[in-house]
């Protein structure tokens, strides 16, 4: 697996994603932050969301698709509470904007809620959610996911994306708790890589559309992806769905496009940020060590046959932050040879 | 079924559950705002938290294990933000309070974000994510539920609880769209009536301290409710225990009590109730319109082989107030029975 792979220090890293922006036309600033956090989705492991997408965005953007000078402003405001129109932009850096206004705001007034249209894709949900625990504050960021792989529940139609949800809370001795969903049982990345590697799907990732299992993912344009927990999957993506995108005026429903396939259309992608001030609430050690303590009531419980540890939400990322942080980010061959493609159209450096 | 139950008018429903809190030394206001939550939550086809619960709760009184006449009062204050002390006082009216300083703080800032310490069991969560609905708002409740039935994913110890979350969005031609779910793959509540029932349970509902899939509800004290999802309705199940329980100072993990088994500890159970205000987003009449054409597409989707109709969250509950408004709330013969052996003890009249 990963093992065998070429790895690249992660300074590298986002050396070459910045520059691959800066060659399309990216300003230095907007580069180099946008490249900062699609790294980071490389180092924390989440390999699906980071420099694995950004041939996809460098496409996009030459298509004419994406503005890469966006002018990022509120259009409403309350105390508490913005409306960000992100001009077309990359999706990160209207995210990351986005996230400030509402840290700025949770300062004033012990809660920030922010909401996004006109943004893109941005990466892992994680990466937001995260930047309010240097502040002291809790995290809650949600999304319409970039196409619609699942229908209401019961129904063929696909009407609704993966949109995710996470909730970063953040701990003391221990590691932060990050919470980064999908509302399905698989993400599409997943069944990509299924496809790919000429794996089959478990059962209940996907059915077709008479409702039998669909596990040949080379099939899944026929397929479903079916929500975590039937009905409530579905009403729970719905309602992301909402805050994120129709309360936005951003898409959701018939409206959302497929990302990966239409490169010109305007995604009109929605998203929403809250950031929630902890010490309106507890003192902030305390709380940490409440949470601190929570955490290892959970890892001291018993464990079921076959199960080796019990792991808090974000555990795992935490983990490969540090190792990948020593040993560099491992890079699948068939991605790096995309990329090193892409370096010669760019005439930047490659990646290795 | 529920065809051949007694059925009882809304407003005796509410007398009767008033008389009853009365009886044992709630305040006419309070045992009157309490009744209709009650009540309202049995309008709604919420069986398990109407008035089926009222005994358990007048034994809780009886026993001192709640304040019938608490000083609920706001221990914590930003402009956007609160935290409440309940004073051991009735859910019901705790989670009524803060949601209406929620509302308030939402018409100042935009948003208004109140949690909740030392309040009690409240009834369905969508009592309370509605509330906001009335002012132009969304609402967003979440709760520490009032006994730990789950273990943390792989784990065998109860550490958590069904932890629900209910988000109310409202529409305009279309009924509100309101999610309210537990985070388990079923409720506990469920769990018991299919014992009372004789039947079995569906795999996937609880699993023995083996990981084996447990079917026959006799033995769900041996069991495991499981979390939608896997991993994840476990990591938001643990999320939401955190925002709602100890962010507020109250219960979560192993401080969680059985609120069904122990009458006299003080549970500290924990909720938060968000309301946020739309028109600081979108135009009411279009946010309205939309969420219309985005419930018109779900209706509209075809359907998989067997399903008659795709539903919105809440739409089975919205139809069921409306025909019981009409005929009146049916009554299971055997709570009827409980009812009216409680109204002898508390001489109040009967419900039938």
């Amino acid at each position: 697996m990963s093992d065998d792979w070429p790895t690249v220090p992660l300074t590298e890293l986002e050396t070459f994603i910045a520059n691959a922006l800066k060659a399309v036309g990216f300003l230095n600033s907007g580069a180099e932050q946008t490249a900062k956090l699609m790294a980071d989705a490389d180092l924390h492991g989440i390999d699906t969301h980071g420099v694995f997408r950004l041939p996809g965005y460098i496409e996009r953007i030459q298509a004419g698709g994406m503005n890469v000078d966006p002018e990022i402003k509120i259009i409403r405001e309350a105390p508490a509470t913005a409306l960000i129109d992100g001009d077309n932009g990359m999706g990160h850096l209207v995210v990351a904007r986005a996230t400030e206004i509402a840290i700025e705001k949770a300062k004033q007034t012990g809660i920030g809620w922010v909401g996004m249209r006109n943004s893109n894709h941005a990466g892992p949900a994680m990466l937001y959610s995260r930047m309010p625990l240097a502040h002291d504050m809790i995290g809650i960021y949600g999304a319409v996911g970039s196409a619609n792989h699942m229908p209401p529940w019961g129904g063929t139609e696909l009407l609704l994306s993966t949109n995710p949800i996470s909730i970063a809370v953040p701990a003391s001795r221990h590691r932060d708790i990050v919470l980064d969903m999908a509302t399905t049982v698989s993400s599409y990345g997943k069944v990509k890589t299924a496809a790919q590697r000429g794996e089959q799907m478990p059962e209940g990732w996907m059915v077709d559309r008479q409702g039998k299992p669909l596990t040949d993912p080379q099939r899944s344009h026929e397929g479903l992806l079916l929500p975590i927990g039937g009905a409530k999957g579905y009403g729970l993506a719905l309602m992301l769905g909402l805050l994120a995108g129709t309360l936005n005026g951003a898409a959701m429903g018939r409206d959302v496009i497929d990302f990966s396939k239409d490169f010109v259309t305007t995604t009109n992608t929605g998203q929403f940020i809250c950031a929630l001030a902890i010490a309106n609430f507890a003192e902030i050690d305390q709380f940490g060590a409440q949470v601190d303590a929570i955490i290892d009531a959970m890892k001291a419980s018993p464990t079921l046959p076959g199960v080796e540890e019990i792991r808090l939400p974000g555990e795992r990322s935490a983990k490969l932050r540090g190792s990948r942080l020593k040993s560099g980010i491992p890079v699948h061959p068939a991605l790096l040879e995309g990329l090193a493609e892409m370096a010669v159209d760019l005439t930047i450096s490659p990646l290795l």
